[in-house]
């Protein structure tokens, strides 16, 4: 019998199993990919980055990979150094663009999340354009998808996936999100184990209100229950709307 | 200024409103319709009966009414008297038709809802066709379709609305659901306004317990909020099913 009869798997293992099973369930990987990771600092993007560095052996692809970090006018207080440090241990070569996105606020516009996000997207795109990267990697887990997706369901009653994989039309450049098969208490467990610290503050905004009751409701609504997580996400993932159900 | 700003409406005029509004948006009644009202003598189905014949006013369709209940050999202990004097107390006229759901069993298989549920449909379009009704009207309140879209995104990863109207393509009959926009407790309290008690025993399975521990979740999800509820059902009535959603 195999190691796995007798061992329990530690969640760093567990970590690239359910990355590389997303990589190959969703096709988010091919030869020859120049992947750039959006990082922010914190544990979800600093995971992804070890997973996609430390998993190679069983992704079995080709790829490159180059992490950014996007700084911000609005939040810019530290040292990138410790992020750049840690990422190029894992070989993954780390840029810090500047984007000043109150800077850029129409006189009388107040600073949100979506103006924020939608300044950041480009600038990750340009950036990605730039460098040759025909993929961009960023680091939802399980929990940031399935919150988006009531987010979008209560709020503003529209059923909207969070793809693991998005083609973009405009542009050569696919979006994956290779963590979502990863519950955010894997992700923190993985973090530990391998030492992650935040390396950088985040957005002082933190967790909008609304994004942190949908939070709580899930938990309520799920009982926790992985299993259920899981066939939310195939539900919203696969599509499967059908719209006959006669009793 | 009118009524409206000085009175409140009552539990009936709100139930009367409601299901207006449903036909009128989703087009489910027009002229010379001949409408099966499946009815279990419960308050969902007999609401819904006194709805239709008591908003004709508002509704401005010509439509006829005909309500059909299903006695099963699982079910069938009770006189159906008071609720035929109901129903003809409304202008509908009533058929009690009885299907042997048990007896039909193949040996060694064991009575199920999903077996019930699919012998009574069978015999609800026979019974609709057999006497020319082109639509039959279900009583499923809002309550009952959020239920349903969470137990199929829970249970089964799928997602499946529960449409105000189906028009099949197999048999020239059409669903209609005109209580999609009334919550459950406006059924309860426009019940109680009317004097509609229930008039017949009921399943004896009474809520599978998945479902109702799917309806506390949705309690404790929506807090209760008519808007949450409503906007979840645009969400799967409209499926709205875009798969983009960049962060």
């Amino acid at each position: 019998m195999g190691k796995s009869f007798f061992v329990k798997h530690s969640a760093s293992e567990i970590t690239q199993k359910l990355v590389t099973k997303a990589v190959f369930d969703y096709n988010l990987i091919e030869d020859g990919d120049s992947i750039l990771i959006a990082v922010s600092g914190g544990k979800d993007s600093s995971v992804l980055s070890w997973a996609l560095s430390s998993a190679r052996y069983s992704i079995k692809k080709d790829y490159k990979l180059l992490a950014v970090h996007i700084s911000t006018d609005f939040c810019n207080c530290c040292s990138k150094g410790p992020l750049r440090s840690r990422l190029n241990s894992w070989d993954i070569e780390f840029e810090d663009i500047f984007v000043p996105v109150t800077g850029r606020l129409k006189a009388g516009r107040k600073m949100n999340c979506y103006w924020c996000s939608t300044q950041r997207r480009g600038e990750l795109i340009s950036f990605a354009l730039k460098n040759n990267c025909n993929k961009i990697a960023l680091g939802h887990h399980l929990d940031d998808i399935l919150e988006t997706y009531f987010m979008n369901i209560t709020q503003s009653g529209i059923l909207r996936g969070m793809p693991a994989r998005i083609d973009y039309n405009k542009y050569p450049v696919t979006l994956i999100r290779p963590l979502a098969y990863l519950e955010e208490k894997q992700v923190i467990a993985c973090a530990n184990e391998q030492g992650i610290l935040k390396a950088v503050c985040t957005c002082p905004y933190g967790l909008a209100s609304k994004r942190r009751a949908i939070r709580s409701s899930i938990a309520d609504f799920t009982g926790g229950n992985s299993a259920v997580k899981r066939r939310i996400f195939a539900a919203f993932e696969n599509q499967h709307t059908e719209k006959i159900n006669f009793f």
